[in-house]
């Protein structure tokens, strides 16, 4: 059967290395985890006893496409109690996970053949979500002196239609502070292009508070998840705040695209902010990981790692060992039983002397990773 | 904030008669809903106690891209159990619902600017779905003489990358008998088209079963969803079968755009398979409505009706009686108290002339709505 131009996506690198573990795991061996890009821990208690609840009560039919209004209004809250931000819950679209965020507001936003600009390295999905839709991503290198974030200069001649970023950033965990990202969004503005704020990381943070794009302008889509901070990865729901003037174009995409982001889920993701004792739990372990990565992985000589500002990895400049990290991760994973990202899903051009290690698993797990590699890396 | 030429969607004009129903229900008025496209029930006990137990049990992260296994199994097993088709379970894909079906489908088959064929009337989102992503939609104006459906001789110069074929099909209920089908399939075949086949309303049937297109042929894309017969509407969970050779691209597009299909309602689904003694039940209702509609519609004056084969819709011809669906359903609506859904949503040519009546809900609440719909047009 013919496939479509568009359809051609590229495999995930890191696949290699999850069935490699996991075949390792099927053969007896214990392997530890720092390639996933989710928590260990699950929805919150009080979240799945209010889906319980909810079930027993009645059918779970559709909600109206934007979500379910006191969802909506949870969330707006939020941005007070988080940020200081004043927001209409109007402005708020619960959507199917960040994934049907991108999807949404990649089509309200461009036409075929436009050019969107993402930071590299970064998320693998949005390059390919793009070229899915027929639009044309271009990746922007991101300098250390920068965070491994786009600055203006990066993409002044670009002719962008709509820039993309991500603070805290996957893979590398670094963020914008109010600076950079008002230069991101003042130079988008000059320029026309629409300008995407990926928030999915806020919450796992750990110095000082992610800046959210809606502090410094009410012009751009800002799209977060319930997967990461809130700890529900497949529950599949997120949301997206957008300008006043996009909420109808918005809704109707969504109406068609997706009817509504799961029922359940909305339910559990209400409950769920409710939940902050057990979600700073999980801070305490994110946070107890962090301290022992930073020490653990210079030890073990990934010396050149980029600012952890927030979420849960650890990107690691690894070109001084090698030029193959797809290589050195099949090699970490064979002696040392640790299973780690190779850089090339997240920067196609530079990747290759790049890897990610997660430490979003039990604290446990973490020092006994660190100890692995540290021992791989000595007998090196 | 400017806005790209694909996002312009076409409203649905249903929702002038819905937030009519619900400002007449707000004022304290008694409306029978007519209007909905969804099952009054719920998804089945087990679902929601397999789902309950699954979330005591442990943390609900991501599946892989392709869904839970055993549902992946059980799915095939229900072809062979419903229709004698041998199906191998790598071939079925869950997706998040059958929206995600369409966008996976599409993605996978279409470049931009291709032509699908679509029968008209049929389910508006089709067309919004493909406009969205840069498609051609082409409504092909079926005839009654053909159950409304699409024929060879409809599409022959049109030069089609591909056509979507319901059945039983949505507005009217109609669905192609195994002649039928495979003269498409075949037609299809003939000229390089993709086939794709929405089956969601299978198992919702009455005088005989539905044909699958599998039955057919496996060189064609088939779309289903556990909304319908399963009762799981805002549980977003659906499946598509694909050619073999189809499912590493459907896959990759999948990982990136989806992640996978709610991890929760993947849980639910699996147990609602097993649950026949309730879902006939629901049945039971369905057929019981169906009889009233097939009296109590020609008795209140619309006689001309589509062959209601599947599905829980009468499609009306009401031409005789105005040019206006909408003022005809927003004077039903104000004078009768029932809510329908003008012909326009499914059939922007020739809708002006034609009703949707649903009988998805209670039995109680169709002997209502018919006796009110006769009431009304004996007074008009």
């Amino acid at each position: 059967m013919r496939n479509s131009t568009r359809s051609a996506v590229d495999p995930f690198i890191v696949m290699d290395v999850m069935q490699a573990a996991a075949a390792a795991e099927e053969a007896g061996r214990h392997i530890i985890h720092m390639e996933v890009g989710q928590p260990g821990t699950g929805a919150p208690r009080a979240a799945t006893e209010a889906l319980a609840k909810a079930m027993a009560d009645g059918p779970l039919g559709y909600t109206v496409a934007l979500g379910l209004p006191a969802l909506r209004e949870r969330i707006a809250r939020m941005y007070g109690e988080w940020y200081n931000v004043d927001l209409d819950p109007a402005r708020v679209v619960i959507t199917p996970g960040s994934s049907g965020g991108f999807l949404l507001a990649f089509t309200s936003l461009f036409d075929s053949g436009d050019k969107v600009g993402i930071g590299a390295p970064g998320y693998p999905s949005y390059r390919q979500i793009l070229r899915a839709l027929a639009l044309q991503p271009v990746d922007l290198p991101t300098r250390p002196e920068n965070r491994y974030q786009p600055v203006p200069e990066d993409f002044a001649l670009l002719d962008l239609a709509g820039l993309l970023v991500a603070s805290p950033a996957n893979p590398t965990g670094t963020m914008l502070d109010h600076a950079a990202m008002s230069a991101l969004i003042g130079a988008c503005h000059d320029s026309g292009a629409s300008f995407i704020s990926d928030e999915i990381y806020h919450g796992i943070e750990y110095e000082k508070k992610a800046v959210t794009a809606l502090e410094v302008s009410d012009e751009c889509y800002v799209i977060n998840s319930f997967s990461k901070y809130f700890s529900m990865t497949g529950w599949r729901v997120g949301w997206m705040v957008v300008p006043e003037d996009q909420v109808r174009v918005v809704e109707r995409i969504a109406q068609n695209m997706f009817i509504c982001a799961p029922h359940a889920s909305q339910v559990a993701a209400l409950a769920a902010m409710d939940c902050e004792a057990e979600l700073e739990a999980n801070m305490d372990v994110y946070r107890a990981n962090r301290t022992m990565m930073l020490e653990g992985l210079p030890r073990a000589g990934f010396t050149e790692i980029a600012p952890p500002d927030g979420a849960f990895y650890v990107y690691a400049d690894v070109s001084a060992i090698t030029d193959d990290s797809r290589a050195l991760a099949a090699d970490i994973l064979d002696k040392a039983g640790v299973a780690v990202t190779p850089g090339l899903d997240f920067d196609p051009l530079r990747g290759h002397g790049t890897l990610r290690f997660s430490y979003a698993r039990s604290t446990a797990d973490i020092a006994e990773g660190l100890a692995r590699l540290e021992a791989y890396m000595k007998a090196r």
